[in-house]
C-alpha cells in the first residue's frame, strides 16, 4: 500500500452560458492507504456526456447540481490496482461515477466490477454497452414506443447517443430512419457506417425543409438530442399519433436567454402527438434487456460505433467543451 | 308530408384571424317530400365549439376543412317533426351532425335517437352528457392518467370542457383543482359552483406567478383548452413525471401569426414531463363507460353546469364568435 497522488476536475464557478476554462480548476489529492473495503481504480477512461452541462447551473433538475469547488462527478471506467476488499482482485475491470480523476479510491461497494470480452475495449461500457446505449434503446421502446414499419428521425445523430438510435431503430423494425448532424463528413458517415437511409447537415439551415425532403411520407417517431429548430421541424413532419422521446436538448444548453418554443405546437392536438421527456433514472430496471438484446447484436457483428478520444485527464474541460461543439463523432471520451 | 324551408349558415369565405359576419352567409332550402327512410328533425338547440374554427382553415386536420358554400357541420339536436322510417316515432329526440340549420332532413341512419330523462334537457346531450363532457373524461383518464391524489390545473376552465374537467377530476380523486378563466365572474363561479380549489383570471396577466401562487406543492396533471402562456406556466409548475392532456389552443385559433411556443420546453426532459395532444375520433370506444359513470353522478346531484343561450338560428354566427371570445360561461348554445 502506498500514498498517490489524483489529478481530479473541480467546478469553480457557474457557467454563464458557454462554459470557459475558467469555470474549472484541476486539483491534487494524495489518497492514503486503503481503508479496509476500499479499492484503488486508475481510470482508462472518463465521460463526458451533454447532461453535464446542466448539473453545472444551480437549478432544479433531475440530479442535483454539481457544488462548486467538488469534483466533477459521472461515468468513467478503470482497472482497480490495489483492493482492501475481500471480494475484489486487482485488474478488475471497475466501471463508476466517480467521474473527472485519473486515480479514485473509494468504498468497493461505489464501484461496479464488470466482466470484460475478448477483443471489446473497457470504453464501451461508457457508451454503447453502457448508459448511452441504454437511453437509445429505452427511448425507442419505453418512451417512443417504436413499432415495425415507423418512420423515425434522429437529431443530432452523430453523436453517441444518435448512432446507437438509428442502429436500434433498424433492428427494431424501423422503415426509414432520418438523421441530422453538424458537418457533411457526420452526414456521410450516418448513411454510410450507420445504416441511415437520409440525412442532412442542420448547418444548411432549414431543418424544417431538409426534413420534409428526407421524410416524404411523414415521420412516426422522434428521437430528439437537439430540441429548439428539430423539435418544431418533427411537428410539422409528424404523422398522425406520433411519439417523440425528448432525451436532450444541446441547442439550448449554453444560451443565457431563454429560447422561444416551436410555433407550431397546436399540430400536438390535431395529429394526436405524444411528447414525452425522460432521464434514464427511472428506467434503469431495463438494463438487464438492454443487455441481453446489445450483446447478442453487437455479437452478431450489427453494431458499429465511433469514438472521439481526448487523452490526458488535463484535457478533460477541453473534451467537454468540444464535445458541446459537436467536435466529436461517435462518443466523446478521455482516456486518462 | 309537406315542403319546408330550412334556414342554413354556411361558410362563404375562409377567415384570416378572427371571422367576421361577412366570412358566413345565410342560405334557404326547400326540403321536399321525405324519401323513404328519410326523417325530418327540427332542431331544438345547435352547438358552436372552439374546434369549429380550425374546420374554417383550408390546412391538414384531423377533420376535414369546412367546403365554402357548403353548411356548416356539427353537433346539433332535434326532435323528429316527420318520418319515413319505419322504426322512428314523430317526437323522438335526435342527436345528430347536420348542424347549422333549423331543420334539416336526411336519412334516418345520420341521426342518433337518443332515449330522454325527465327533467333533463336535450341540450346536455350537446355538452356534459355529449362529447364535451366525454372530452373531459378522456383526457383525465386516457391522456393525462389522472391518479388519486393529484393537483390538476385546468385552462379555459369555465368553458363547456373545463367546467365538465374541474368536476370529472375531483369525482376521480383528484386531491387539488385548480382553474384559469377570463373574468371575476368566472373565476368565483369556478370555486362557489365548480368546486375548484382556486382559479384565477388570466386577464390579469402574469399566469406563471398565478398557477404557482395557486399550486404551492406543484401540478401534477394539466388539461389544456388554451394553449400559449397557459401551456407556458403550466410546465414551469410540474412535478416531476406529470402529464398535459392538450385538448385545446383557443389562445392561437384566430392569430395570423404563428406565435412563438413556450421558452421552457427542456423542462420535459428534466421532469419527465408528457404533453398528450388528443381529438376525441379516437376514444369514441369509451363513451359507454362514460355514460355509465356520467348517468350515475347527475343521479347524485354531483354535476353542476352552465348553458349561454342565444336564440334564433339567425344568430349563431354571432354565438359562435362570442364564444371565441370568451362570453360564455359553460356551454354556449343556439336555441332554434
Amino acid at each position: 500500500m502506498t500514498e498517490i497522488v489524483s489529478t481530479q476536475i473541480q467546478l469553480q464557478s457557474r457557467p454563464d452560458g458557454w462554459p470557459t476554462p475558467d469555470d474549472f480548476r484541476t486539483a491534487s489529492f494524495t489518497y492514503g492507504d486503503l481503508e479496509p473495503g476500499q479499492v484503488r481504480v486508475r481510470n482508462e477512461f472518463v465521460s463526458v456526456d451533454p447532461y453535464m452541462r446542466g448539473r453545472m447551473n444551480d437549478v432544479r433538475s433531475y440530479v442535483a447540481p454539481y457544488a462548486l469547488g467538488e469534483t466533477i462527478t459521472g461515468g468513467a471506467i478503470g482497472r482497480v490496482v490495489e483492493s482492501a476488499a475481500d471480494d475484489v482482485p486487482v485488474g478488475a475491470a471497475a466501471l463508476h461515477q466517480h467521474g473527472w480523476a485519473d486515480v479514485v479510491q473509494a468504498d468497493a461497494s461505489t464501484f461496479r466490477f464488470v466482466p470484460e470480452t475478448p477483443g471489446l475495449p473497457l470504453s464501451l461500457r461508457l457508451h454503447i454497452l453502457g448508459m448511452t446505449g441504454l437511453t437509445a434503446y429505452v427511448g425507442l421502446t419505453e418512451i417512443a414506443h417504436l413499432k415495425e414499419g415507423d418512420t423515425v428521425f434522429v437529431s443530432g445523430a452523430a453523436g453517441a447517443v444518435g448512432t446507437a438510435v438509428g442502429q436500434i431503430a433498424r433492428l427494431l423494425g424501423a422503415k426509414r430512419v432520418i438523421g441530422s448532424a453538424g458537418s457533411a463528413e457526420k452526414v456521410a458517415l450516418l448513411t454510410e457506417k450507420y445504416g441511415y437511409d437520409a440525412a442532412f447537415d442542420y448547418k444548411d439551415g432549414d431543418v424544417r425543409g431538409q426534413l420534409a425532403d428526407a421524410a416524404p411520407e411523414g415521420i412516426d417517431v422522434f428521437f430528439d438530442n437537439v430540441g429548439g429548430d428539430h423539435l418544431e421541424a418533427a411537428l410539422d413532419a409528424f404523422n398522425d399519433g406520433g411519439r417523440a422521446a425528448l432525451c436532450g436538448a444541446i441547442a439550448g444548453y449554453n444560451t443565457t436567454e431563454k429560447a422561444a418554443g416551436p410555433d407550431n405546437m397546436a399540430n400536438i392536438i390535431t395529429r394526436g402527438l405524444t411528447l414525452k421527456g425522460f432521464t434514464l433514472a427511472a428506467y434503469l430496471h431495463l438494463a438487464p434487456e438492454f443487455q441481453e438484446k446489445m450483446t447478442g447484436w453487437f455479437a452478431a457483428g450489427e453494431i458499429a460505433y465511433d469514438e472521439t478520444i481526448v487523452d490526458g485527464i488535463e484535457n478533460t474541460v477541453d473534451a467537454f467543451l468540444q464535445m458541446m461543439k459537436g467536435a466529436n463523432t461517435g462518443k466523446m471520451l478521455v482516456r486518462v
